[in-house]
């Protein structure tokens, strides 16, 4: 007997049809009218005209593609220049630039742990990160959302081994804030190192949280970030000291193996910090533009920029999904099974990006489409 | 006791540096002068002038970069059009583009198979896809380097599980091409799917090997891609039919949970794609190149664009690199441990985007220089 891909294929694909979680691809158009509040575009720089002009000039500088892995001939000065302004930025000894935040993750997990460390994992951490303690063969310890004592209890638990506790700044789905400082503690405490992503905290929180507190720089705690967020760009990045740097240089394979970030992406997250820098009320916009939101929806307003909205089913929640977008909106929505909590709910962003009449209209669509959902 | 992170950074730099094995980035300038013969534009599409402003105007029109993942604002109609002319230049019914070749690895391997399944794996395999394996968790049998009876036998004990052989149609190191027909034949036979990755392929072969061997569309073989060598730019593919599409597009972990892949190296891969078919004389060049360049040194011709040069020693490679490098040429260089058969090299990529005067130096300094350390 033998086994048919075509079939299994398509058991999968009704399996998913009649479940009702199909997922399609659609693609927007450079004039799309429709006002954003589902991107992570969170500041606007992605749009902004230095961006845009420091991105051309790279491609017609540098040529299309980096034209190699970083070790080989693809490290490019823009690479250098973004990383050094990076690190200056958020307080840190030095920054390494990837192709993407996901491959950042990969990276730092997999160089620092293997089978004989102890990964500890928020349950509420990215998929990026569940995925390189996965790829790191460690044993991992899940625990409770922000859970400080549970955190304890695992670092209690790490007998010696090398072990790495992950975090984010800011959680995606929720927006809330994770226990850095106490999390900083314990790892001191106990030697451990805590990863923090601040994918959702750099630009919305100035240098991100990590600088905020005045973590950066502690010798328990380094920092992974996106370019492709506050920064409007692509790419990821490891904050830390410069012995981490090198050792990841040398031993991160989804950095060894991959081919550089491309010098227009590399020029516009430089760019985008440039302006985040000259323009520091931008994080300030986006914190009023969420709390009034937030207040406008009778909904505790959350410490990054996207409001989560609960709704009282997956269905109304699609169904007000549908309303916002008829109106000329786009916003995101959450359904089980990619809910920590199984409470469905609407994502909103609270960019920047969007112009005072049009984010003003969003306000009050959003508040009369979701009251008539409830 | 506790582990100190710095302590164990400090132990594993020493171990490098003791060993000789520390590996260090140099930025490269925008305008150095020294001929790259170490990179992977294979085509020199990367700087292109057709290329480079489709990038800058690209970035100038979308922005630095795109705002979201695919599955939520993320897919520009650019994405769509590159995938629809790449599926239709490899004669696939469909393509999904990944902001690199690494995540397209990783997708297609960890959405194929979980742990109930089987990874049959050559032992020349790229990195992305030994960690694609073993993300998946399934069961891998590596197989001895192109040896088409080894698959058979792995096959042979797969007993129903769905199974994967994953090869690369040329591959890196070595510049050999894999046995793809009689792998596709094995496959076909035991219900397997066959995943070949093109990234030395494409460009140096047209429109890659499964395609010139009349593979592509076959129902047991899929194909996945860079963007970042032949075509100049940055990011990845996955090749094969609409359902498989449809299946990565759901669940595929490294794209849902990534942002895609910016405006600029999705433009620049596009108008590396149109060139490179108006061009296919492109192809031709970079195989006439590399067969001067071998019969100049007395080595087999590869069967892709770069030319493996064995040498005595770790020491005489790394001397031969550093007296080319005094002429102004940039080879590649590999040592154990990071070559399958223990035997140290020179790699000198034949790129067509040398120009015909640097060219003949390289062939030149490096018939010199090799014979000198021999």
């Amino acid at each position: 007997m033998t086994h048919s891909w075509t079939d299994w294929l398509a058991e999968q694909a009704a399996e998913r049809e009649d479940a009702g979680l199909t997922r399609r691809l659609r693609a927007r158009s450079a004039d799309d009218a429709t006002i954003d509040l589902a991107g992570n575009d969170y500041l606007g720089l992605s749009r902004d005209p230095d961006v845009r002009r420091a991105a051309a000039d790279a491609a017609l500088t540098w040529g299309g593609g980096a034209g190699a892995s970083r070790l080989v001939t693809g490290t490019l000065e823009v690479h250098a220049e973004l990383e050094r302004e990076l690190a200056d930025y958020l307080d840190q000894e030095s920054a390494l630039v990837f192709s993407s935040g996901y491959a950042a993750n990969l990276a730092i997990v997999t160089a620092l742990a293997d089978r004989t460390a102890h990964v500890i994992s928020d349950a509420h951490i990215h998929a990026s990160l569940v995925d390189a303690a996965r790829l790191s063969k460690a044993r991992v310890t899940v625990v409770p959302h922000s859970d400080i004592d549970a955190v304890r209890e695992a670092l209690a638990s790490s007998a010696g081994a090398r072990t790495l506790v992950l975090a984010e700044s800011v959680y995606s789905v929720l927006g809330d804030a994770a226990p850095l400082v106490e999390l900083a503690e314990a790892c001191a405490e106990t030697g451990a190192l805590l990863v923090v992503d601040e994918a959702h905290g750099i630009g919305v929180h100035g240098p991100g949280l990590v600088a905020t507190y005045g973590l950066a720089g502690h010798p328990n705690v380094v920092v992974t970030a996106t370019l492709s967020k506050s920064l409007g760009s692509q790419g990821g990045a490891v904050l830390g000291p410069r012995i981490l740097r090198e050792h990841l240089v040398n031993r991160a394979r989804p950095f060894i193996f991959d081919t550089a970030l491309a010098p227009a992406p590399t020029a516009a997250a430089l760019a985008a910090l440039r302006v985040l820098r000259a323009r520091p009320e931008l994080s300030g916009m986006v914190h009023d533009r969420v709390c009034t939101l937030a207040d406008a929806l009778g909904v505790v307003p959350p410490d990054g920029a996207v409001l989560s909205i609960p709704m009282p089913s997956p269905q109304a929640a699609v169904a007000a999904q549908a309303a916002v977008l008829a109106e000329g909106i786009r916003v995101g929505c959450f359904r089980p099974p990619s809910v920590p909590d199984g409470i469905s709910r609407l994502r909103a962003t609270a960019s920047a990006g969007i112009n005072a009449a049009d984010w003003e209209r969003a306000v009050d669509v959003l508040v009369t489409v979701v009251k008539d959902h409830q």
